[in-house]
C-alpha cells in the first residue's frame, strides 16, 4: 500500500533554492521530495535531529540532510549535510515549500454524496448521507456507516466495517479492518514550534496506515504522520478512545484498551498487550512481547517481554517491592 | 424495558447440534437462546468461566450451562453442563450460531431521514439531517439534535434531549434522560479471544440500558453488553469523554466526573462519585456509597461507603499514611 | 467579542420577586441579569460561596449578592447581600428564572443548510451538508468542514479551519483559529446539585471565548460557563481528545497535549505546557510558566513557574526524591 501519496510535491527545487546564500558544494543536486531518514531515496532530502535516529542516519540514501554539527559525522560520505541552528525549523519550511496547501487541507472539495459518484462501488453496503471524494477505492464487502466521510485517495480494502459519524482522511486500509462510530483518522498532529505570537505548525503531509485485521473502537483519533507514516500493524485491536499520535508504529498482534493514549513517534512492537488508560511518552521503543499495565505511565524505552507498571511505569517486580 | 431484543435468535438448537459429538444425556433438549448465568430461563444455554459468578450459578435456571471441570459443581443439578476446555470460545461460538449477523450489524439498512418516516413522532423536537430506524419509539416532548443517528427498534422515553451527532444503537432508553453532542451509544465492546491471524470477536448481542433521569456528557462511548447489557441507573450523570464497557452495570444515583474509564463487566453500587480520569478495572464490584478519588486506578472489589484513592487505589487512610 | 449573549435575560425583577418573603430593605431594587462577581455591574446579581473568590467579592459592582452568613462581611457596603443556606441552589433558580429555555436549548430550530442560508458567506469555503442557525458570522477566509453544525449567534473570525463532523454552540471564535474534526465545543457542563430522585441541573448561560491563533485538536470537549464564560487564550494548542470543563480559563502560549482533561472554574496562567492526560481539579490557580508532566493529577494550586509532576503533583525536586 506504500506507493499512494495524499499530495503531489512541487519542485523538484536545488539546495540553493531551499538554502537561500548556501555555501556548501550543492552543485546540480535537485531535490524531489522530503522524506525521513528510512523512507528517503536519491534526490530526497532529510533531517537528523535526535541521537535516537543515528542507526538510520547511517544507512540513509538521502540526496541531503538538514542536521546538526554534532550529528553530522552519523551521516553517509555521499549525503549532502546541510548544519542549521534549528532543525525543525528548517525541514518545517522545505516541507511547506514541496506541500504549500498540506495546512489547509480540508474540506476536500471533491466531496460527492456516495450514490452520485462517478466510481462504482457495486459490492459495497452504504448507509446514509455519506460523502467520497476523488480515487477513492472501495473494496468488495466492504460496509460504510452513515453520516460518515472519506476524502480523496483514501482506501479501504475488502471486508471492511466502516461506522458512522466516522471520518476518514489521508489513510490507506487493509481489509478486514473494523473501524467503530465517531473515531476520526488522518487528523494532523500536535506538532509545532512555539512562537510567541503564533506557533509555528509543523506541516503534516504522511499518512495513516492500518493493516489488515485491524479493529478500531468508537471516538478514536489517529493523527496522520508529520514526514513519515502512522502505521497499525496486522490483528492489533483499539478499544474506544484511543489517542495515536503522528508517526506512532504500532506492531502486530497488539492489544490496546480503552483511553490508552501515545505520544508522537513512539514506536511498539509486536503481541504487546497495553491496559486501559496508559500513556506512553513520545520517541519511545517497547519491544516485542511487552505487557504494560493499565493506567501505567511509561517514559523510557521497554525492552521485549518485559512487564510493567505504575508511574513512571517500572517493572513489575521493582513496582510490587514498592507498594 | 426488559423485554425487547434487538436480534431475533434462531434456532432453536438440540445440545448435539450445538456441540459436535457430545457424548452427554442430552435427549430431547431444545435450547432457545443464550443468556447470561442471571437472565436464563428454561431452555437457554449459559456459561460459567470464573469464581466470581458461582452464586449466580448456583441459583441459575438455565437447561444448559458451559463450563469448566472445576466450576461444574457450582451448578444446580437439573442444569445439563457440558465441560469444555475454552468456555470463552465456546460460548461465543454458541452465540454466532443464534445470531450470525451480529458482528455485522451495521450499517442500519432501515434509516430513513425522520420527516419521511411512517411512525409518526407529534410531538418531538427534531434538529436536522436525522435518520430514524424501523420499530424506533420515541415519546412525547423529546428533542432529537442534528446529524443523529437512531438505529432499528432504539426506545426513547418522554423528555429526553438528545444531542448532536450522537449515534444511538441497540439502546433503551429511559424518560427525562440527555446525552449530549458526539455520544455513541450501543457500540461494540472490546471483546475477542487472541488468535495469531485474525483475533476471533466475541460476538455482542445485548443491550445497553439507560434509566429515567440519567444524563450523558459529550463524546462519551457506550458499549453494547455482550450477552447480557449494560446498565446505567436512574439519576446517574456521567461528564464528558466517560467509557463504559460492555456489561459494565451502574447503580442509582452516581456521579461519574470526565474522561473516567469502565472496563468489562464490573458492577458499581448506588450513590457512588468517581473523580475525573478514574479508571476502574473489569469484572470488579464496588460497593455503595463509595467514593473513588479522581486520577485512581481502581484493581480490587470496594466494600459499601469506602473512600478510596491512589493507583492502585487504597483507602483515603492508607493513601495519606503513604505520602 | 465580550458583548454578544446568547440568552437575552428576562425580567428585570425585584428582589422579592427572586427571593419570596425576603424581608432586607430591597426598596426599589430593579436586577436584570446574574452575572460572576467580577463581570457584575449596576443591577446586577451575583453570588459568594468560596473562600476561593473573596477577592473578587471585595471590589465586585453588582447590585445584590447571594452569599451564606460566613461570607457576607467581605462584599461591598453598597451590594444587597441576601444570606441563603444553599448558595448554588438559590442562584440556580434565580438563573432559571432569568434563562427559563437554558436547559434546553437544542436542537437549535433556526439551522439552515449553508447554501440557503440568507446571510451570504462569500468568502468561506465549505465542505458538505453543513448547517447553519441564525445570526452565525463567518468571516473571510475561513473553511468549514463537512457535517459540522454551527449554531444561532455563533461568530468565527477570519483565516479559521474547522474540521468535519464539529459541533459549535454558544461559542465566539478570533481569528486563525484550528478545530479539528469531532470536536464538541458549548455543551452543557457538569454542573448539577444531587438530589435523590432527580439531580436539579445547574443552568448554563455562559459561553465559550476562543482567542486568536488558538488550534484545538480532534475530539475535544468544551463546556460553555455556567454563570461566566470558559476562556481559551491567544496561540493556545490543544492536542486530541482534551476535555475543558465549564469556567475553566486558559491563558496564552499554552501547549495541552492529548487526553488532558480540567475540571471546572480552574484558571491557568500563560506559557504552561501540560503532558499527556495529565487531570487539573477544580477550582484552582495555576500560575504563569508551569510545566506540569504528562499523567500527573493536580490537586492544588502552582505558583509561577514551577514543575510538577506525580499524583498528587509535587515540584520536581519531591518527585525525583521520593521515586
Amino acid at each position: 500500500m506504500s506507493n499512494i501519496s495524499f499530495f503531489v510535491p512541487k519542485g523538484p527545487f536545488s539546495i540553493n533554492e531551499l538554502f537561500k546564500g548556501f555555501s556548501g558544494q550543492a552543485d546540480q543536486l535537485e531535490i524531489t521530495d522530503v522524506k525521513t531518514l528510512d523512507k528517503a531515496t536519491k534526490n530526497h532530502i532529510t533531517f537528523l535531529n535526535s541521537n535516537d535516529y543515528i542507526d538510520f542516519a547511517k544507512t540513509t540514501k538521502a540526496s541531503a540532510c538538514v542536521t546538526t554539527s554534532k550529528l553530522k559525522k552519523y551521516l553517509p560520505k555521499n549525503c549532502l549535510t546541510i548544519v542549521v541552528k534549528n532543525v525543525l525549523f528548517s525541514i518545517a519550511e522545505i516541507s511547506k515549500k514541496f506541500y504549500p496547501k498540506a495546512d489547509i487541507d480540508y474540506p476536500d472539495q471533491t466531496l460527492v454524496e456516495y450514490s452520485k459518484h462517478v466510481s462504482k462501488f457495486d459490492t459495497v453496503t452504504f448507509g446514509k448521507n455519506i460523502f467520497i471524494g476523488k480515487d477513492v477505492k472501495i473494496s468488495s464487502n466492504s460496509i460504510i456507516g452513515s453520516n460518515t466521510i472519506i476524502e480523496h485517495d483514501v482506501k479501504i480494502g475488502e471486508n471492511c466495517i466502516i461506522g458512522a459519524n466516522v471520518t476518514l482522511r489521508n489513510v490507506l486500509i487493509g481489509k478486514n479492518v473494523v473501524i467503530q462510530d465517531g473515531s476520526k483518522i488522518g487528523v494532523k498532529g500536535f506538532g509545532f514550534i512555539p512562537l510567541k505570537d503564533k506557533n509555528f505548525r509543523f506541516p503534516h503531509i504522511g499518512r495513516v496506515i492500518i493493516n489488515d485485521n485491524v479493529e478500531i473502537g468508537a471516538n478514536c483519533t489517529i493523527d496522520r504522520g508529520s514526514i513519515g507514516d502512522t502505521v497499525i500493524g496486522n490483528n492489533t485491536f483499539l478499544d474506544n478512545q484511543v489517542h495515536i499520535a503522528h508517526n506512532v508504529k504500532i506492531g502486530e498482534n497488539c492489544m490496546i484498551a480503552g483511553q490508552v493514549g501515545f505520544a508522537g513517534s513512539t514506536s511498539i512492537g509486536n503481541n504487546v498487550s497495553i491496559g486501559g488508560q496508559a500513556g506512553i511518552s513520545g520517541h519511545l521503543k517497547i519491544g516485542n512481547n511487552v505487557r504494560i499495565g493499565g493506567g501505567s505511565g511509561v517514559v523510557k524505552n521497554i525492552p521485549d517481554g518485559t512487564t510493567v507498571m505504575g508511574y513512571p511505569a517500572v517493572t513489575l517486580k521493582e513496582f510490587l517491592k514498592k507498594k
